[in-house]
């Protein structure tokens, strides 16, 4: 019997058939949507949509951001969404930083996995081990961790210095790669504003694919992220910067995504 | 003009009325509920609402715990079960264990405190000080912190020694009981399965208030925990024993609440 394919597997091959490393996030935000989208019944469905179908051919993944649904208490738009772009074949990864205790973990995979159908997660290490268990058991499913995050105020813990010299977050890289990935299906999330970072985790987990979210309208540096990050799987994701341009013309998402992409590509190498 | 009463303080109100430290922790699960339900129309939202009508009186609060809502596809009952528990003025501690960078925790916040109407929500620190502030700006809500949780693999992050000489958790609280804590509204989850910790967690931060989830099923011994949290706020929690007890005659929930309460009041000293 055949593994099942998993979903990095997936993401590579279609990395490859399409050319690009380009994610878009889908954080839909009622204050910034165009205004020919307020008026719609389901104005987040309506808008999700256009940049799915406006985009999905310059994409290796989308990526849902569970909170921009959740409050706009449109949850029912986020399962709908998600839904096409399986029907369009483009992997999807929800990023919704779940974890909990082990009994209620294997809650939120059902959650993920099963009520909304993604085929990847992001999760939070800070519960340990035990917690990330019933993410993992989904072996065909793609569990990707946080590691160092995009944000300044990841610095608080995750480069906190250990007794045993390293920081917390090259910690969190090294299970990660060893006791944690039995089944080869973790990922790490690591801010693309954080080369420095971005490099030594690539030292310490070897092919392993990160989610470098950051790009643009966080100002991650592109050149210095592709960079840091060569030598393993990179998912490059860009959420505002392609949702939201500074014209509202119906084909301005189309054309952010497709410099985003073109920009990865030229520092490739 | 005078500061909203905070989320800490009505509980502490609530708990001296009502002679009860008890939380009910709601997790719905459909293989556990009595047969009774499971043919009802929404099997989530009438199990749930009988265990508040029958224990309401004995608790300071209830604690819906997000992810079992979330994978029976209930989110319209979890809604509902809050509101329900605000018509009978008992604090709601939403369990989500939310965080993420900055500007999407804001969306977090509005999910728990907008949309579904909780009181206070869990929240994980591992992305830092700016992915907390949208949930503390909220001054009259509850921001209640993971600090060390009661499952075993909890040591693998939170029980690391820093080269400060502390472990991560120690340092979790610290920054908790200062820098974080303008706005005196953040609370700790300390498991009830770690007396030890806990007692250095009191320590630590004064009279802070502490979520103690893990008595019953978890093995959370309750005479250790209340000795080592003395000194301070404690909201113990207990769900799977309360909601799953041996019995599925009505009045089995009230009982195990009942006898719950009165192990925690036995202990109080």
């Amino acid at each position: 019997m055949s593994a099942p394919s998993s979903f990095f597997d997936v993401v590579s091959a279609r990395q490859q058939t399409l050319n690009t490393l380009l994610c878009v996030g889908l954080d839909p935000d009622l204050s910034k949507i165009p205004q020919r989208y307020q008026v719609a019944a389901r104005p987040v469905l309506a808008f999700c949509r256009d940049v799915i179908d406006a985009t999905h051919d310059l994409v290796a993944t989308f990526k849902p951001q569970f909170a921009h649904f959740a409050a706009a208490d449109a949850l029912g738009d986020l399962k709908e969404i998600i839904a096409h772009c399986r029907d369009l074949k483009v992997p999807v990864i929800l990023d919704a930083k779940r974890g909990d205790v082990g009994s209620t973990s294997d809650f939120y995979a059902r959650e993920a996995f099963d009520v909304y159908g993604a085929d990847a997660v992001t999760v939070n290490p800070y519960l340990g081990g035990d917690s990330l268990e019933p993410f993992l058991e989904r072996a065909d499913k793609g569990v990707i961790l946080l590691c160092r995050t995009s944000n300044p105020g990841g610095a608080d813990l995750q480069n906190l210095k250990l007794a045993s010299g390293e920081e917390l977050y090259e910690y969190v890289a090294q299970l990660a790669a060893t006791q944690w990935n039995s089944r080869g299906n973790i990922g790490l999330v690591v801010g693309a504003t954080r080369p420095a970072e971005l490099k030594r985790v690539r030292e310490i987990t070897g092919n392993m694919t990160f989610l470098l979210p950051g790009i643009g309208a966080q100002g991650g540096d592109v050149a210095a992220s592709l960079e840091a990050g060569r030598g393993g799987g990179l998912i490059v994701s860009s959420s505002r910067a392609v949702l939201y341009p500074d014209s509202d013309a119906p084909g301005a998402v189309r054309a952010a995504a497709m410099a985003t992409r073109d920009l990865i590509n030229e520092h490739r190498g």
